[in-house]
């Protein structure tokens, strides 16, 4: 595991994985680039997650929006009224920064706290100089859609994607064939105008997320269906298949536990990062419960990811904003509904009025809310696992370095530096060398399954230098097998496979490589 | 093929392609969604393209760079100064419009042209109002980035994916183990804030490019390695391996042919699109040539890729703008030229000066570029082919969209709607049918197949209605195979396999529908 991002930064520009974007202009701060190496673990962490999340269930379905929407998106939101930090300037060194991170600052300057001012205003953790009273500032980027430079024309580039999701879950929901519950899941760049970006691409202006809103029914419509409702009181079984009878509280903590268990199978295993249940005053005010994964990065923990149980209040927002009824029809609700006579329906509103007025809602529209679901209608709920791409091949790159001494003779150390990629992420599945470059026979067989193992994986090729020097090349990369194709290959048609992290070495054959393989890359 | 966008768009709506962005709050013109299907295909598309131009190869590197890069990247490309559109405006009706596209626009409704005023000044097709002189406007969207909202830190959403191509180039070369001839590699969002977007997503303002620079050495150092030069005169082998003694023009052709034979693999027939190569005084002044492969939408013959050989236009401007060198070293250049002694030399420089005369270029600059040759340096030349993924998918859905009459008897047409996709581009791969429903065999064994299968491609599970309405359900999205599990499959374990386009029926048993599948999919 990375110590620090001191090394493991050095060896992901040095082989290609992360560049500061526009470096040959002075760089841009909080923009970076994935190089060869980085565009391909990218792509594999993407890859994975879709895998995972929509192509391998049959209760998600998929999206791919514009990062440009109409700007009464961010309205309904409140992206456009609160979607900001309160940031402050310094009026003797000018340095703007954000109120909310000068500790921070300071615990990283192993600073003590600089005292405030007298008259209780903060001061600046680099001159101690007093600081304006911190303002709050949006963090949408702003542009102009058209040719007319005018305020009506302005739009944001979206801070998030999951916002698109709400705006077409009508759309999808009446295209896919799915009904409630289902998913719709969506990849893409967001972009967030960060004050001070920080941590190498923890916190970067334009970063990319993998988003789903997992589309639940409200309690009170299972309750009707099935007479019952589960929660994690009745400790249901989260590993089978999903269930009707569920309640959001277990469709939660089922979606936070599949977020580990992506987690793992992309390589960052359970003891290695902390699951936060916020406490009731740190959720936001439409928010049941919302689960944060954190990982001990070399700067500190962070989180990296958040599974929350947002209630109705996304479609809700979008429902008023837009004038267009977000509600889905559940004719087994309205099926069910029909046998409940008119004192259970009297007893039905009753009780659902009294759990809400316990949760400071509105009695009235208990009622309301109570009548529709009689019809079959209700705004869905949602549980929304966020990801972000970026943050987790941080931590994936951080959770994978390793110095490693081989060598037991303390005066002569041989290190050798590895990335401990799971396949299914590495960016180079396997490396083909020929033992001898210039022994024939082993050059057109090393060629032969280069070739054919290029159409099925990203593989690479390499000639140059003895065996070890490959084998520490590929380490570096993260690269799991090296395939050597030497005397007895061009014999009997079986090959070396070293493995990157015990150092083994196997003889197989190419349809046992293959089988291998495809069994340690599948999901 | 489509012969007109109305039911194909209709088509896309219905069965989640592709939605108006935004719809709820009245749609964004210039932006669309893709759906649960598009979005499959979107990135089945991209998938094909990285596989073709990087994973396939030794020679190309992929890039992730970001949106927003360093303002003076467009400054050096020429995108601040000249990416511009003629605006104009109606003075009566106040519509804005390219005044380039007037033309069009009379076209498409089917108006004779509306004569010019008599002061020579253009008249609007709407309303035949007089129009205001154009001026230029660009077409690159901008922002601000960090917390000061002052001009110094505007900055622009990128036009195009290439120039992040060019800024990298030193890291990328540096970082990756490749040399010159080789080639980098791009996909992503781009934005132009399109005066007037249209034919539906073909023109948006919010796309995403697929670009690959292919760098290689002036004609002039290949000659200096291999005393001579290979032209297309000499009618090279252009699908063998690639050749150290290739010239710029048969390494433009060979990129022409490589694009043709992408889209054959994916779906789109030669004899389909056409292969345009621009007049002399067509080309931008740097650029050497410049194929445009062209399709026929329903709204007329368009651009969908072009292949430009930009000589080494854009790193020279990159190095001018940035003050950082952008030249290769070249060792076996240097080694050869080593070997030429004063008189071979001398020749050589009065050679290529003579040459660069006769193309209006300065003499003294051919001597220093000659000079550096000799010490093994030079800014490479470069190949460009550029393709547009929403083009390229709006092409396979035209192609593909069939209305096809299944009845031989006229006055009972039976019609059935199909994607004709290619395997390798369709959405879902197979659909997986039980039978009988109520068959809990039949049921079991299918849900089986489908698992397996969903581990490793995109498949679908339908039990609805009879299994003709379950095909042509199939056929609409373009699905190659149904997979049908009927009371022989619980007897020997073979399946009916239905395919798409001959409708034709073959059993198989699991293993062999996993081999024709993989061999089908892959490149």
């Amino acid at each position: 595991m990375a110590s620090s991002l001191d090394a493991l930064s050095a060896l992901c520009k040095r082989r290609g994985f992360i560049y500061h974007s526009s470096e040959i202009y002075g760089g841009m701060p909080g923009f970076w680039d994935y190089g060869p190496l980085g565009s391909e673990l990218k792509a594999n962490v993407k890859q994975a997650w879709w895998q995972f999340t929509v192509r391998g269930r049959e209760d998600v379905a998929g999206l791919d929006a514009t990062i440009i929407m109409h700007p009464k998106i961010w309205k309904a939101s409140g992206h456009l009224d609160t979607f900001a930090d309160p940031m402050t300037m310094c009026k003797e060194c000018k340095k703007l920064m954000r109120a909310d991170q000068i500790e921070d600052i300071l615990a990283e300057q192993k600073k003590k706290p600089v005292p405030h001012n007298p008259e209780g205003t903060l001061s600046c953790p680099y001159c101690g100089g007093e600081m304006t009273e911190p303002k709050p500032f949006n963090l949408m980027f702003k542009t102009v859609v058209g040719p007319i430079d005018d305020p009506s024309n302005t739009a944001y580039l979206r801070p998030e994607t999951a916002q698109a999701i709400f705006a077409q879950f009508q759309n999808v929901l009446a295209t896919s064939r799915q009904t409630v519950p289902f998913g719709i899941a969506q990849m893409g760049k967001s972009f967030r105008n960060e004050v001070t970006p920080r941590n190498y691409t923890f916190r970067s202006r334009e970063f990319e997320q993998m988003e789903l809103e997992f589309f639940i029914r409200p309690d009170e419509a299972v309750e009707i269906l099935h007479g019952h409702v589960v929660t994690l009181a009745d400790n249901p079984d989260l590993n089978g298949p999903v269930q009707d009878d569920w309640g959001w509280e277990v469709w939660h903590k089922y979606w936070v536990e599949q977020r580990k268990k992506f987690l793992n199978a992309v390589g960052l295993p359970t003891e290695h990062f902390v699951e936060y249940w916020q406490k009731p005053d740190e959720l936001a005010h439409y928010a049941r419960a919302c689960v944060d994964i954190e990982y001990d990065f070399p700067f500190g923990r962070q989180e990296l990811e958040g599974i929350a149980a947002r209630s109705d209040f996304d479609l809700s927002q979008h429902q008023k904003h837009s004038g267009e009824s977000q509600m889905v029809f559940d004719d087994p609700l309205k099926q069910a509904a029909k046998k409940m006579d008119e004192a259970a329906r009297k007893a039905f509103i009753e009780k659902t009025q009294a759990d809400w007025v316990s949760r400071g809602k509105d009695p009235i529209e208990a009622e309301k809310f109570c009548l529709a679901l009689f019809e079959g209608k209700y705004v869905p709920h949602v549980i929304e696992p966020s990801a972000g791409v970026d943050r987790l091949m941080l931590a994936l790159l951080c959770e994978g370095y390793e110095e490693q001494n081989l060598s037991e003779d303390p005066a002569k150390p041989d290190v050798r530096t590895v990335l401990h990629f799971s396949p299914k992420v590495a960016p180079i599945k396997a490396a083909i060398f020929p033992l001898i470059k210039k022994d024939e026979a082993q050059m057109k067989l090393a060629r032969e399954i280069f070739t054919k193992l290029s159409k099925k994986f990203n593989v690479m090729w390499d000639t140059a230098g003895a065996i070890g020097r490959r084998y520490r090349r590929q380490d570096e990369a993260g690269t799991p097998w090296c395939i050597t194709v030497d005397e007895q290959s061009t014999q009997d048609g079986t090959f070396t496979v070293r493995e990157r992290d015990s150092m083994t070495q196997s003889r197989m054959s190419y349809a046992e490589l293959l089988a291998m393989m495809y069994e340690k890359l599948e999901f």
